[in-house]
């Protein structure tokens, strides 16, 4: 092992970090008990505490290229601050990534959680094979991310990837962000949620219904249960989320026309209940997906990395990394900026005391 | 003048050549007066002989970069061939560039139209300060281009920019692509007819019923007039012309966090009459664009290249240089293909008989 980084995926709820070497191997990882809610300060020392014993255990035996942050919010890269983030009480506007090297002595990246999910799944997942990939991720809200030959699209101000914003429909349900009918209020696990308390009140799921008197916070997990065991009211709740991706899935693929779009997040478990409606809609609205879909019966809808040869075809494909697609694209974070580095002549160089092979 | 191209615009009616200079000097320009519906021989012809007499004219004074040839249709970059032009009958699946390059002898680009001309506003038009466009061309249909990094963006098959086919109402009018509510159907010249016609049909439409008695044809241009001249259902089709391009801006904007989007096509030049609706969508509907959009009184509806300093700001702009944006940009072409060829290590240089500064 020569090289390796430590990846941190700041949750909403809690704090997870891993030591990722440069193949990728995961050589440990720490799910800290540390609940986001106590606090910036606490979850700084947290943070920098199990940093410290993760780079102290393998730096013997490589060199830390740094660390990568995985952050639910808009990250300003040039300042390292958060911009927004509304899961991270005191994180906005403080001086996180300075505040981190200066206490770890090393170098430090923030990202956006959504962003450093699309890497880790560019790097090790579903999406090793392709250079271009979109990636949605399905949580509380809807993020997320696009790689595009091969490095994370940030846009101008590092708001590029709010997929979750596009507008499914323009007169629908009113948004936080300002906006009504944008995808994160039909393909969230909030959304879910809100269309099974929905239904319910119509009077069309008694499933439903006595699953909510039983436990008023049913999760959508529990949502989808219900749909596995063919509840049409949980059904269709799974119908509309899928109709609503492939809406936006369309537009994407009409744009962009890449060869890979990966629905990720918490929410992605539950594909077998969503995917054919958002397929349907892909197939229908998009013309690109059409001249390129990938030839009946070879239309993957889960898939892995190793199988996933997409040349001239348009794939949408589940996640492959799980939970672990921010926490592995986060650690690779710091890897590919070392690489940017040494690509540099030497004189744009900073030094790093790095020997070079030039 | 050391480097020329000759950039070639193959409309859907007729044919315009220019030879242009590698500062955007336009030295001569030919308007051959070669229907395009005269079929495929003879157009290829017209052009060949022109192309002939601009690179005589001016061969002496300078090295010709090659021929770079806007096309209304998808361009398979690899074969040099066209893929759907509805508009081009004869051209499909025809070894154009091939054939183009065996009677001239010089290097040969085709590039779909909406991408020229967004890589002509990109060097000598609105976007010549931005490294980063994407552009909506408005014209019988609705086209798009996306220039990142400097650089049209293809996508994989060549299919990418087609902004003219996101939905923008779900349950809308349906599109020959397949889909319901593209933005063609709301934003295209061929839209605000079929608008103007069915205001007409519902009775809700007095003055352009009696426009389009005296003339069956009515065009949108004379439609737009209408609308200047305040009435009603002439106003409210051109409202609906920018709600539709709103709701795809503002997706746009959410997804790609540009700091320009360009709107051009011969529909731009009812600018007035649909962008206070564009614009208020794009407000209502995209966050990012709130996040970043130009101070208070420096909305930016027209500019020129000159004053075009969108540091941080989302800048939605009217394109700059009309109906030459194509022309320009396909004489763009081959002097980045050059310029690319150049930088390439020699050992993968095609032999051009050019001395390398190195």
């Amino acid at each position: 092992m020569s090289l390796f980084a430590i990846g941190v995926d700041l949750g909403g709820t809690n704090l997870r970090i891993a030591a990722v070497d440069s193949n990728g191997r995961v050589l440990d990882k720490i799910s800290a008990d540390a609940e986001v809610a106590r606090g910036r300060d606490y979850v700084l020392d947290e943070m920098c505490k199990n940093v410290r014993t993760l780079a102290a255990k393998f730096g013997g035996a490589g060199r830390m290229a740094g660390i990568g942050i995985g952050v639910p919010g808009i990250i300003d890269r040039q300042t390292g601050m958060v911009h927004e983030s509304p899961n991270l009480p005191g994180w906005r506007d403080y001086p996180a990534r300075d505040e981190i090297e200066r206490r770890l002595r090393t170098k430090v990246i923030l990202e956006n959680d959504a962003n450093a999910a699309a890497l880790g799944e560019k790097w090790l997942g579903v999406a090793s094979q392709v250079d271009d990939v979109c990636m949605v991720t399905l949580g509380t809200g809807v993020g997320g991310g696009l790689v595009l030959q091969g490095k994370i699209w940030h846009g101008m101000t590092g708001m590029a990837g709010e997929l979750g914003h596009i507008t499914v429909d323009p007169e629908g349900v009113m948004c936080g962000c300002g906006n009504q009918g944008c995808l994160e209020q039909y393909a969230s696990a909030t959304a879910v949620k809100r269309m099974a308390a929905e239904a319910v009140a119509r009077g069309q799921a008694p499933e439903l219904a006595r699953a909510m008197n039983r436990d008023p916070e049913l999760s959508p997990k529990a949502i989808y249960q219900m749909a596995v065991q063919s509840d049409e009211a949980a059904l269709q709740i799974f119908r509309n989320v899928g109709q609503a991706l492939g809406i936006a899935l369309a537009n994407m693929i009409n744009v962009f026309n890449l060869p890979m779009y990966v629905i990720g997040g918490g929410m992605a478990d539950a594909w077998d209940a969503f995917a054919p409606a958002m397929l349907d809609q892909v197939q229908r609205r998009s013309f690109v997906y059409k001249a390129t879909a990938p030839p009946d019966g070879v239309r993957i809808e889960r898939t892995s990395s190793s199988n996933a040869q997409p040349r001239q075809s348009t794939i949408v494909a589940r996640a492959s990394l799980g939970s672990d697609a921010g926490l592995l694209g986060a650690a690779r974070l710091p890897m590919i900026a070392d690489a940017a580095d040494l690509s540099k002549p030497r004189s744009n160089r900073a030094s790093t005391g790095v020997k070079s092979a030039h």
